[in-house]
């Protein structure tokens, strides 16, 4: 007799296994994918917006959208900016999952896509945990936020692999230590490719869409 | 022979036992309690030290920080600023629970203290599902976070009992429609109490402390 003992696997284990799943499908694809996180109102849609606009007429983009409710305005606003967009209701989930977007996916179109960006659901604690199977993951900071936000949210600015600094015109007209915040973002993860830039005036975002068509190339 | 069958008690009911308790003795001692949440960076921290600052000749205040690590730089504002102070490390947990606070309170010298203020981890998913035995919830919103967000977060507006919206001075630097704004919240949440301000020039401060000498009258 043999006696069997079942353990049951971890979410984050399943999780991890679904996420290599997508990311062999986006590789298969040629499909440059990143996961874009930060808390809410940093502006990760106006980002995808400002980079479709940009890059729609050299390359298709697509878009997957997490929000924790039915609310699409996100993955409109990237539809109308141009990209195949793909809206995802997390129904109170405060992340994305591997497995919401190996769905998604199956609900584009992919033929000509060279560039996929996921956007989270807006929150900087709880996505950290959870890859997506996407090549990079981006955070974006947002200035009126606080400069202290590195020191409070370690996990999350260790963990990514290029940040966004957003909102860069606010900056006269609030209190933020650009020295402080980046020996915090240095201290978590030395040498972290940075992208100060506004979406509301443009300024900076040419160095972010360069960065995007040489991963794309 | 009698057939036991184990419910397992969901965690959510266990909160809720723990909150009434949190509250009960709260309500003993007579101190009027907020259970402050907001998007990281939305300006919980600076509500409390500009609260603390102008009330702390009136009362004794205390403030119980809820952060994802170990970084107690908010709870040393709030001491700076008169309140008795104690941090919360919820070793990533995205939201704070009652035991936690309960755990908290028994760190605090309440004799005196008539305001207890709450200040839950930075986050507009998680803390909506898990009351803290607070007399209220209070949501801050913040102008450069976007006049979208009672429409992407319904959960946690319909939840709170006050709304203060904060970074009112940033209005001129950014697009966000009040209108649109008080128009999702009213739909969610009918008549909800508001006040406008900025913690940063002081505008606006007057009406909120008013109303919370009022509670703690």
């Amino acid at each position: 007799m043999t006696t069997r003992i079942q353990v049951a696997e971890s979410v984050l284990s399943v999780n991890a296994r679904n996420a290599a799943e997508v990311r062999a499908g986006l590789d298969a694809r040629r499909i440059f994918s990143i996961n874009l996180m930060a808390s809410p109102g940093a502006g990760k849609t106006s980002l995808i917006e400002r980079s479709v606009a940009a890059l729609k007429s050299e390359m298709a983009v697509a878009m997957i959208n997490g929000d924790t409710s039915e609310a699409a305005f996100d993955a409109e606003r990237g539809q109308r900016a141009g990209a195949l967009s793909v809206h995802i209701n997390t129904h109170g989930k405060c992340h994305l999952e591997a497995a919401m977007v190996r769905d998604a996916l199956e609900q584009l179109d992919l033929g000509q896509v060279k560039l996929l960006i996921i956007e989270n659901v807006g929150n900087l604690v709880c996505p950290s945990a959870w890859q997506l199977g996407a090549h990079l993951n981006v955070l974006i900071a947002s200035i009126p936020e606080g400069d202290d936000k590195p020191y409070k949210y370690p996990k999350m600015y260790s963990g990514v692999d290029v940040l966004v600094i957003n909102k860069i015109d606010l900056l006269p007209y609030v209190d933020f230590r650009m020295d402080y915040f980046r020996r915090g973002v240095e201290t978590l993860n030395p040498g972290l490719v940075t992208f100060p830039l506004s979406c509301r005036t443009g300024e900076g975002l040419d160095a972010w869409l360069d960065w995007l068509r040489a991963r794309t190339a």
